[in-house]
């Protein structure tokens, strides 16, 4: 191979730092083996290479159609999944299929801040609704919408990660589930469900999709393999109503092209079928839950009083709000020189709220460099205190 | 296994039928072998697993850069390519950052018919330039936007496929190029360019891309790895100016979700730098080739006087004129009883032209099978006039 200049990976480390900014798997969890049996068997007939069904490959649409009943408790039909490309272009295609631009849209905040990028880039009119510990806040939601509503604007969609969420790590509560999806069928928006970390659940099992509580068609919910396979697979899946599916399915760049991403789609099928999936997110919640233990007993341990640290019960990621109205945005370049880095909590809004909270991943290091990172972190906030 | 309802592919094939309507390379023809190969080294680290880089994996966009500047000669930076996931979603891509809803776009006519329900889903006002065989009749489009600037309109962009066109089979004529090129310089529409037939002439080089002939920013071209190696990968490349390019790669979906397709990215750039692309393109030119001859020859002994066949240099089609005003619709029912199944010309224009003519691909069957085919539409013709 001639020589390479460009990068193949997104991630840019830095000598010195543990960049707990990057919510990004540890490479050495990532299934290599799994994918090499997956891909093989895949490309053990050309069905793999050739123009794929629509939905996606059947072994894997029905795999997912199995799970979901069995998880999930709603059995569905063919025309109400559909494979995607992941969730980030998962929802910019569902933006671009429900919207228009100028259309109100409401966005919870905190929330992940490159979703914000996707949905600016579609020229909306964006509506915060704030989140507190125990996910969106349905009572200020209400408020929100009343006010909206005697404005005379009514809002399409809300975008939201009601589990395990990023940037928080924790989840909306069941009560407020039930409120969350009575608005929105009573208002009229589409629910836009981020349900990126179901598969990472430290604590018990993972409360219920948004999608599972309502009526068809009062949520799209956007489940993917970035976080419980790899994300280099770029592949997810959408349950959502069959208009919505349809809008995809029979579109022309599904009629034209085929199924999104199918090669991958009927490996990532085998993997699935085969027993892997279920054997690896197991993997992935012991890993990943002691990561978590090791970083918030390091933290408790480290950080100032005053200092306030999130429970993720789930997924990737920890909230820290920090003690004395201190700037996560000025405090990063102590942090770094320090040798930590993460990312400030403004990030995560459309302006600029947040500012004394920040984000830790521990999902891409070890848990010896969690507590080394939060040791690092502890002496950055007492100098900058 | 569990059982499996739904299709893994696209294609549906009739018994009895020869299916000369679908534009499908023919499975033994893809490269099973290669790919597994390829797989198994992107797999040897877990870089193909991870987020990837935005622009595509460094190796596969490099690879490209090289073949571009060896065959095109056009030197390019990486500011100037990225990595698409085939030119169905590229052309939604493009025309979804290039145009708004309600904006002139101009279609070649007849043209591929399924990028035409991509062009109307983005709810376009759509004008058709006739094509003859040598392409695009430049000069009518030259009053074509006359009239338009007349009207107070100017075409945002023109989308074309002017080498070994689907679904005539024909390139545009050199001279007309540079026409093409011209016009949109003056009148300041884009031209987006579907190059997906670029790596399968069969008689010489193929002519040289809009793309290398303009000035950069004018054209946008989609290239793809459907044809040359298979259509089940979802992955194709745009060479264009920086404003768009960066569109995508620094827009939210690629930020967020890194480099398109990546696994079969980085899977795809062993294929090709290990010398296996240039191998399996000469094998498909050589069969293909056979193919085209075969068929051609049996259609010109078993076709009516009257009928006109085009003569393709390249790509998967032969367009065919039916003698007496036949419409092809009303043939269709006949040549499936026959055993002969194509698609009417009347499916690759906006109102219903070409109603007279049939689009016939020869990538599926292997040569006897063609021959048969023709020796099936002749009856069938016969019978109709």
């Amino acid at each position: 191979v001639a020589q390479t200049s460009l990068p193949v990976v997104q991630i840019v480390k830095r000598p010195g730092i543990i960049e707990l900014g990057w919510g990004h798997p540890d490479p050495a969890l990532l299934p290599i083996e799994q994918m090499k049996r997956a891909s093989s068997a895949a490309l053990n007939t050309s069905d793999a290479l050739q123009y794929g069904n629509s939905n996606g490959p059947g072994p894997l649409v029905e795999w997912l159609m199995r799970r979901i009943a069995d998880q999930e408790g709603r059995s569905i039909g063919p025309d109400e999944i559909v494979i995607t490309g992941g969730n980030s272009i998962a929802l910019d295609q569902i933006l671009d299929l429900h919207n228009r631009p100028g259309d109100t849209v409401l966005v919870e905040s905190p929330t992940y801040h490159l979703a914000l990028l996707i949905l600016r880039g579609r020229h909306l009119a964006l509506v915060e609704a704030p989140c507190d510990v125990n996910g969106l806040r349905t009572d200020l939601l209400a408020d929100i919408l009343t006010d909206l509503k005697r404005a005379g604007k009514s809002p399409r969609a809300l975008y939201t990660i009601p589990t395990f969420n990023n940037p928080m790590g924790v989840s909306l509560a069941k009560a407020r589930r039930q409120a969350l999806v009575d608005l929105a069928a009573e208002h009229g928006f589409l629910i836009i469900e981020d349900d990126v970390y179901r598969e990472l659940p430290y604590d018990g099992a993972a409360p219920p999709s948004l999608w599972s509580l309502a009526e068809a068609g009062v949520v799209a919910r956007m489940g993917s393999f970035s976080k419980s396979l790899a994300p280099g697979l770029r592949l997810g899946y959408l349950t959502a109503g069959r208009d919505l599916v349809s809008g995809l399915v029979d579109g022309g760049v599904l009629v034209s092209g085929g199924g999104v991403n199918h090669l991958t789609a009927v490996a990532v099928g085998e993997l699935c079928n085969c027993g892997d999936f279920d054997a690896h997110v197991e993997v992935l919640r012991a890993s990943y839950r002691e990561r978590r233990d090791t970083l918030i007993a390091a933290l408790k341990d480290c950080l100032p009083a005053g200092c306030e640290v999130s429970t993720p019960g789930g997924g990737y990621f920890v909230w820290i709000t920090l003690s004395g109205n201190l700037s996560a945005d000025d405090l990063l370049p102590i942090a770094e020189a320090e040798g930590v880095s993460y990312l400030p909590g403004s990030k995560f809004t459309l302006n600029g709220g947040h500012a004394s909270a920040l984000r830790l991943a521990f999902s891409l290091y070890p848990p010896d460099q969690l507590a080394e990172a939060a040791r690092r972190l502890g002496r950055a906030i007492r100098a900058a205190l």
